[in-house]
């Protein structure tokens, strides 16, 4: 473990270098206007892939389950589709979400604000394969190991993240074989993904391998490594886990190609967005229009690990406005107004800014 | 039409600019290593799109086939469904791939090599609405009108664009609202897109509401500002029209995250990509190991519309190499081996380099 590579990134101020950009153009955001879809539709769901999306045979693929364990398990994927499955609609974000917009900001893939979206996603219980499986008392973390491979920080590894026993069999984490009805896109894992509700997308590993149940706590590069909050680089941290509370509205009007400016005309628009939170129920979200909070209309819930809907009219008059988002959760944490910072661009949660052009009608 | 206005995106030098970063977290590449794929899978299909994707209501949406024609045609999808239907198996390549290479270069989504994959569309062949319809003799040219409205060079507008009767009539040709089986998603012109098969996707227009049969030349934004080939900008320049010669290879070996470099270990490696051309049949594509070329092998058609796969064997030994690829079409053109000079940084059909760093085996 070279633990000194995690320094070896200086950071960028200003424009956007060819490794960036190259980031940006090989995995995808949500655009913001598909915030209207409850479920967001194949190829608009958010992905970052951290190396080449492995070549997968679903026919010849087993999940292993193995390590300290009573009964180790080899299971294809007609197996695992034979046992009873469950279908969680979940809202994913990246850890990385917002990096883009801090200054400096970590050499990584420059999200602004567009990576998260909300699936369906179908598969077996992951406490029904523990179960199974048997874990010994000794058991500290399951390791989650993907088959994708490559290089980062200097070391050649597999994506691999673990979890506590207790996370890993809580309700709703599963080992998903569909997304929204359809087989999994080799994209989002194929054939295999596990999925954790209220987790930063980390944890939800792709193209799922093996199931390792270890002693120790695990050290590999996206555990250890990555996804840590650090003020300063080097620092131990804190590891990235459950997403904080955030929220996003569709801009209103219209877009200018280039200038990616919003452009709409005066009179009253309903603002439609969505806020999310992995630790709590979201509670409330207020809209601002030039700094002029006011509480927004939550829509019905879509479950208790998807987004929620809500809705704030604007009276928009001639003129440049900057409009709004913030939302609150159960445990009373808020979207702070400016980027918090975070030496690796994790976590940045603040409040959406919209600038909009208002036209006469 | 304010044709002033095409001079008014200053050309960038060096790192890359926030509107470019923003275009390229909204559009989305192929990834290379889906190179693999004869058939991209959804999602993964490249997509380009210029103003928000439209909320189109299927059961609503209406095609209408009017100006000068002796029977206007309004049809649902369910009419377009009920009429005999056509499966295409098509290359398509945005005209702004390999933008992001050129330097200067023109402010717009800077694609580097990855805007180009293959689907198999489905829908009513163009010609067969057209004879329904009956062109009048004065006909000039079609305009294919989507919905999805917004600013570019500060003209606001519909995207539109148009073809020759002659081109529109061609064979494969289609409406389409099926992609690779699945009806259309949202991003790719839900629920009817024009295709037009050897064209650059600018002419595959999404969205598709309506077909207007016109006397005089369209002067759109779209058709009579964007999408030419011009040495210096305000020129007229000349159409983009059909895909100019191009080839890829998947890059051999794993991925450093950051560094986006390639590290392959000393062997033997095949080497696999795609080719196609828009102009004529692949004749024949060579591959370069640090400057030597040697003929590639091809594989067998995908049909007349699709890429072409093919493939190379690479004694990779340990140090730093250039690999290259290089296509010729049945027209004798052949990719030129640097950027070809566009001041809107259309066409760049260059021959991919991929550095590769080997390691001993």
């Amino acid at each position: 473990m070279q633990k000194s590579e995690q320094t070896s990134r200086p950071p960028i101020v200003g424009r956007y270098t060819a490794e960036e950009l190259a980031l940006a153009s090989r995995n995808s955001g949500m655009p913001l206007e598909a915030l209207r879809y409850d479920v967001t539709p194949a190829g608009l769901h958010y992905r970052l892939i951290h190396f080449d999306i492995p070549a997968a045979d679903e026919f010849t693929w087993r999940l292993r389950l193995d390590g300290l364990v009573e009964r180790p398990l080899g299971l294809s994927l007609d197996q695992l589709r034979a046992l009873p499955a469950r279908t969680v609609r979940m809202t994913m974000e990246c850890a990385g979400n917002g990096r883009g917009q801090m200054s400096p900001r970590y050499p990584s893939m420059p999200w602004m604000e567009e990576g998260v979206s909300t699936a369906e996603w179908t598969g077996v219980p992951l406490a029904t394969l523990l179960e199974r499986a048997g874990l010994k008392s000794t058991v500290r973390e399951l390791v989650f190991h993907g088959v994708d491979r490559g290089l980062d920080r200097g070391i050649e590894h597999a994506f691999a993240r673990s979890l506590a026993p207790a996370e890993a069999a809580a309700d709703g984490v599963l080992v998903a074989w569909a997304m929204n009805g359809q087989p999994l896109l080799p994209q989002h894992g194929a054939p295999l993904r596990l999925v954790v509700p209220g987790w930063y997308g980390m944890a939800s590993v792709k193209w799922l391998a093996r199931i390792e149940a270890v002693s120790a706590p695990f050290e590999g590069v996206q555990q250890a490594l990555s996804y840590h909050f650090r003020k300063v680089a080097g620092e131990k941290g804190a590891p990235c886990t459950r997403m904080r509370v955030n929220s996003l509205m569709a801009p209103p009007g219209i877009l200018d190609f280039y200038a990616r400016k919003r452009i709409a005309a005066a009179g009253r628009i309903e603002i439609r967005g969505r806020a999310w939170s992995g630790s709590g129920a979201v509670t409330g979200v207020s809209f601002a229009s030039d700094g002029k909070w006011t509480d927004a209309e939550l829509d019905a819930s879509l479950g208790e690990h998807a987004w929620r809907g809500w809705r704030a009219s604007w009276d928009a008059v001639p003129g440049e406005h900057e409009l709004r988002c913030r939302a609150t959760d159960a445990t009373g944490a808020t979207q702070p107004l400016e980027p918090v910072w975070d030496a690796a661009g994790f976590g940045n949660n603040s409040s959406q800014s919209v600038a909009v052009t208002v036209r006469e009608a």
